[in-house]
C-alpha cells in the first residue's frame, strides 16, 4: 500500500493519501474498537507499541473515561424507511452517546437530532464525552423535511468499564533528547482533522526509520485527543522532560497553505526552526503566536509541562467552513498538499538535525580559503550564496552561535550554510562547540 | 452640588463641570488666599489635610517664595475709563506682580502690557514669579487701541512673607503602597489647565471613598505648578518611596481624545496599565514617550526620585491654540469630556486594583472546566472570549505573570481576564502568588 | 599641495582631490616600490612610522608574500605595434603578473587577456596574488579587434623576497585607548577604490593633528588591503586590543550618499554615533548591517578580535559598476563629495571626544535654571532645542546614560545636548560620571 519516496514529495503524499483513505470508514473515538483498529493498521506500516490505560485511572485532574464502543444505529421515520444509518457515515451518531432503542414521537425526537443551518448538506461532528446522553447528526436539508409522525432509533453502543488506548513509534538516535510528534488520532470520518496528521505522522517514521544514523530520538504518539495526551504526560513525566522539540501535527492536507503555531515559549529551537523552514520554502505561509485553545498543544504547553512543541499545520482548527463536518471528506485534501506538507516536514527534521554549534579553529583573521580548495584564487566580484555562507559560518563560530543562528543572520537557507560547514568542517577549520 | 455616580459617567461629568465653575473666578496663584479658598471648596467635597510651609524654607535647589495676595487691580486710560479691571478676569493681572499705584505715559505703560497679535481677543496667562516687576494682560484689540495720554495704574498686591499651602486626601488601603495622583492647583481662570484635573481629581477620590474596601493606599495632591510638587517632595522624602503607581491629572477637559504620556521609566506598570485601559476603550487616543517638560512628572520623574509617574490628559499643555489663554474657558471644556477623563481613569483605577499574579493549582494539562461548570459540556467550535479567558489565565498563571500581562498576551480587555480569574479563584484552581 | 580648513569642507575636498590625482598613475599593489611611493607621498603631509615586515613571515593562517615589482610591461600586435601599454594605465598587466617575455600566437595570447564584453570601453581590474601567472586587463572593444598573428608579449616584472610594507599615524590623546581608522592603500588607478579613502584618512589626521587636546589616541592605518590587515593584527594583538572604536574609510568620493556599514557587534559605540549623525546630517543615508564580505573589517572583526569597526562609505563595493575598473577614475570622485565624507567623518570624530557620562548634582527635583542664567525667568510657551537639551541631561544624567544616549532619547543632535551639558557643567549642575 505504501511507497516510500522522500526525495519524490507527490509520491508520498500519494501514499499517505491511501492511508488516509483507508482508515476514513473506522468508527474512531477517544476508546474503543475503533481507534484500535486504526492503530492496527498503522501498525503495519511502522513499529508502535501500543498501551492500554484502565477506566478510572486518575490522570491530573481527569480519569479515564468508560471505554465506547458502537456496532450499529439508524433511525426509521413514521414509513419505516431507515433515514439515518451508522454504515452512510461514522458521523452520524454524536460520539459517545449511550445505547437506544425506542419509539418516539418527532417532538421527543428533535432534541436528540444536529444538524448545521448554514450548510443544509452537511452533516455536523458532535461529541458528548462527559455528559451521558444521545444523538443523531443529520443534513440539515433531512432535518426539515421530517414529517410528524412515529420515529424508530436504535444506538446499539457500549459504554463501559474498558480501557484506552494509545500508541507509540520510537525511534533511537545518539541522542536520548527526544523530538515528540504528536497526532490526535481520535476523530472518526474527517480527513483533514485528522487523518491527514496521522498520514503525516506516518510518512515521517518512515523516512526517519529508513535512516542510518538519527541525531535525537524521535517519538510518534498516536493518541485521542485532549484525554490521550493528558494521559500520556500523567504516565510518562520523566520522557516529557527529555522532549527537546515538538510538533503536533494536525490538518495537514487541505489546500491552503502551510501554518505553523508557536509553542507558548514563542521563540524555541522548534520555533525558529519551523519559521526559518518556511521562509525559505518559497511559498506562502503563515506563523501564529502560541494560543492555549487548539490542539494537544494546550496539554504540552500547560504550565507544569511548557514543552517547545509547536502545531504544524495548513488551514488552522475553525478557520474552514468544512470543519468538524461531513465536508472534511477525501476530496478536502489532496496527495499534493499532503506531500507538501511531508517535504516541509521533512526539512524542519534535516534542521533539527543538522543544527550544531562549532568553533572556529582559526578566529583571528580569516584562514586562507584558496589553499585548501574552498574559493577562487582570482579576484573577481561575483559572491555565490556558498562562498558568503564560508565567510559567515568562520565568522559566527565562536561557541557562541549555531548553523540556524548563522543562517537567520546571513539570510541564508540553512543548507547552504550546512553545507559550508561540512566542507570547513572537512578542511579542519571548524570543530564542534558545546552541545546546542 | 456634587451628585456621585460611577456608572453614568455624565453624571458626574456634569458634577465636575459645577465644580469647574465654582472654582473659576478665584484669584489663584502658586500662594496666596486664592489658592486657599479653592482648597476650602474641594474640602467641602473630600477630606482634605492642608500644609503650609513658610515663605523661605528650603527645599531641594528652591526656597519657598514670598505669599502672593491680589486684591485690586486696574488701569485708566486718558479719559479716567477703567479700561483693565481684575473683577472682569484674573488673567488681567500679571501673577506675582508687585505693587503698583502710578500715573504714567503710554510709552511707559506699554512694556507691562502683554497680550496675542494672533489671537487679539484673546487675553494671555503670564507670571512672574522669580522677578518681581509688574504688568497687565490685555487683549491685542484693546492695546492697539490705547491713545497717547495719561495713565493711571494700580495693583493693590502684597508679596511678603507667609506660607506656600497643599492639600492631601489620603485614603487608606490594605496595603500601605500609594498610588499617586496629583494635580496643580495655583492656575487662575483657566478651565482645562487646571480645573478639569482638579475636578478628575475630586471625582476620583470621592468614588474611590464610596468602597469598602480599597488595595492600594491613595494620595490626591492639590498643589501649586513646579514649587508645590518641589515642596511635597522635599517634606515627604519616605512618603515619595512608597509610591507604586502614580499620574499627574491636566487637561482633561477639552473636547480631543485621551493622551497619556508614560512616565520616564517608559514601561513601568502604570504605563501598561493606562495603555491598556486606552487600547480597549474603544475610541482614538494617543500614547506620548516621557519628556522631561510639562507638568510636575518633571519632578517626580527627576532621576533623584525617578517615580513611575505618568501624565494622564486629553490634548497636551502646548498643543491646543488656547492653552494658557482666556480662550481656556468653561465654554473649552464640556460635561461630556470630563465624565468621559472620569470614565478611563476610574478604569486604570480598577485595573491597578485588580492586577494580580495567580498560580494555576493543576498546572499539569488543563483541569477539567466543564465538572466545574465553567465550560460548556458538549463539543462545538464558538469560543467566546470568556473561555477563552480561562484557558489564557490557566495557561500563564506559573507565577511569573500578573493578570495585566495576560491580558495583553490574550489581547483581551483585563476586565474579561479578572471575571474569568475570579472563577477559577472560586473554583480552586488559582491562589494567589507572591506579590506583584 | 594641501590647504587645511576643517570648517570649510570644499577646500578639504579639494585637497584631498589633488592627492588622489598625485598618487592614482602609481603602480601600487600589496608590496614593492608603488606601495613604498604612496606612503613616501603621503608622508608628507602627516607624520608617518612605516613597517616593513620579510616575505615568509607568518601571520596567523597566512604568510607574507614575496615582493612584487613592475617596471614595464607590453603587447605589440602582427604589425609590430604595440597596443596595451603599461604607460596608459597600471590596471593593464594583471596585478603580481610573474615576468614574462614571449612571443605566441593570438591563441596561445588569449587565455591571457582579460576584459569585459558588458563594458566594451573600460578595463577590469585583476589581481593573482596566490596563483603565479601573467596577464594583460584590456578594453573588450580592443580584444574584439585582434587579428590572427604573432603577438609579443613583455612583463618586466620581480617576484622575490623582501617586504610588505605599511604606515601608521599615531595622535598620542589623553585616553591610551584608540580609535582606528584604517584604509586599504593597495589599489593602482582605482579613485574610489581607494584614492578616495587615503585622502580621507589624510585630511582627518591632519585635521586631528591641528588640535591642542585630543580625548582619544587616534591610529591611522595605511596598509595592503587583507594581508596588510592580517600582518597589523598579528603583529599588535596588544595594540588591537586598545581598540574602542574604529571605521575602515573606503570608496569615499562618489557621488552616492553616504553608507555606513555596522560592525559585527551591531550596536557598539561607533555603530550608534555613525548612525547618529547621518540622521542629522540632513542628507540622504544608509545604514547596512556587518556581513563578513567587504574590506578590512572582516579581519577586524573575525572572531579572535570582534572589534568595533565599521565601514564609512558613500556607495560601496561592488555597487557601483565603475568597481574594480578603469571607469573609477579621477572623474569618478569629486571634491565636493570628498569634501562631505570628510565632514561627517569628522562630526564622528567630535561625536567620539564629546560623549560622556555625568551625574547629576542635584538629582532630586529639577535645579533652578533661572537663577543660573540658563532660563528664561518670564513663563512663555517657547521649547527650543537648547532648554529641552537642558532638561533631558539633567534628566538622564544619573550615571547610566551617555550624553549620546541623552541625544538619541531626546531625538536632539548630538551638538546641543552637548551644549547644554557645557553649561551645566559650568553651572556646576553636572559633575563627570564614571568613564563610559
Amino acid at each position: 500500500m505504501w511507497s516510500d519516496n522522500p526525495v519524490n514529495s507527490l509520491t508520498v503524499g500519494e501514499a499517505m493519501y491511501r492511508l488516509a483513505a483507508d482508515l476514513y470508514p473506522l468508527p474512531r473515538s477517544i476508546t474503543g474498537e475503533g481507534f484500535r483498529e486504526t492503530i492496527r493498521r498503522i501498525g503495519e506500516l511502522i513499529p508502535l507499541a501500543v498501551t492500554e490505560t484502565p477506566t478510572g485511572t486518575p490522570v491530573f485532574d481527569w480519569t479515564v473515561p468508560k471505554e465506547w464502543n458502537l456496532r450499529d444505529a439508524w433511525v426509521t421515520d413514521p414509513a419505516g424507511e431507515r433515514i439515518i444509518d451508522l454504515r452512510d457515515s461514522t458521523l452520524h451518531v454524536v460520539n459517545y452517546s449511550v445505547p437506544v432503542r425506542r419509539t418516539l414521537s418527532l417532538a421527543e425526537l428533535r432534541p436528540h437530532l444536529h444538524s448545521l443551518p448554514d450548510h443544509p448538506d452537511w452533516v455536523p461532528y458532535r461529541t458528548s464525552y462527559y455528559d451521558e446522553t444521545w444523538g443523531f447528526c443529520l443534513t440539515h436539508r433531512l432535518r426539515e423535511s421530517l414529517r410528524e409522525g412515529t420515529y424508530e432509533v436504535c444506538i446499539d453502543s457500549s459504554l463501559e468499564p474498558g480501557s484506552l488506548t494509545y500508541a507509540e513509534c520510537v525511534l533511537p538516535g545518539d541522542d536520548p533528547r527526544e523530538v515528540l510528534l504528536s497526532c490526535h488520532s481520535c476523530h472518526p470520518a474527517l480527513a483533514n482533522d485528522n487523518l491527514s496528521g496521522i498520514t503525516l505522522a506516518v510518512a515521517l517514521a518512515r523516512a526517519l526509520s529508513a535512516r542510518e544514523h538519527r541525531r535525537w530520538t524521535y517519538r510518534f504518539l498516536f493518541i485521542p485527543g485532549t484525554i490521550g495526551a493528558i494521559t500520556w504526560l500523567a504516565r510518562n513525566p520523566a520522557l516529557a522532560r527529555r522532549v527537546q522539540h515538538g510538533l503536533v501535527l494536525a490538518c495537514v492536507g487541505d489546500r491552503g497553505h502551510l501554518t505553523y503555531k508557536r509553542s507558548r515559549r514563542g521563540n524555541a529551537p522548534i520555533d525558529r526552526t519551523v519559521a526559518h523552514v518556511l521562509r525559505h520554502a518559497g511559498a506562502p505561509y503563515e506563523l501564529m503566536d502560541f494560543i492555549p485553545y487548539g490542539y494537544d498543544e494546550r496539554q504540552y504547553c500547560s504550565p507544569g509541562f511548557d514543552l517547545p512543541v509547536g502545531c504544524f499545520m495548513r488551514t488552522p482548527n475553525g478557520q474552514y467552513r468544512e470543519y468538524h463536518t461531513s465536508a472534511d471528506d477525501l476530496d478536502f485534501i489532496t496527495p499534493a498538499h499532503l506531500g507538501d506538507s511531508f517535504a516541509r516536514a521533512l526539512d524542519v527534521v534535516q534542521l533539527l538535525e543538522g543544527d550544531r554549534v562549532y568553533v572556529n579553529t582559526h578566529p583571528c583573521c580569516e584562514p586562507q580559503l584558496g589553499t585548501r580548495g574552498l574559493y577562487r584564487t582570482t579576484g573577481g566580484t561575483d559572491v555565490p550564496g556558498y562562498e558568503l555562507a564560508l565567510l559567515w559560518v568562520l565568522n559566527q563560530s565562536d561557541g557562541a552561535h549555531s548553523l540556524l543562528d548563522v543562517a537567520e543572520r546571513a539570510t541564508l537557507p540553512f543548507g547552504v550554510v550546512r553545507r559550508a560547514a561540512d566542507d570547513l568542517l572537512r578542511a579542519g577549520l571548524l570543530r564542534e562547540g558545546a552541545s546546542a
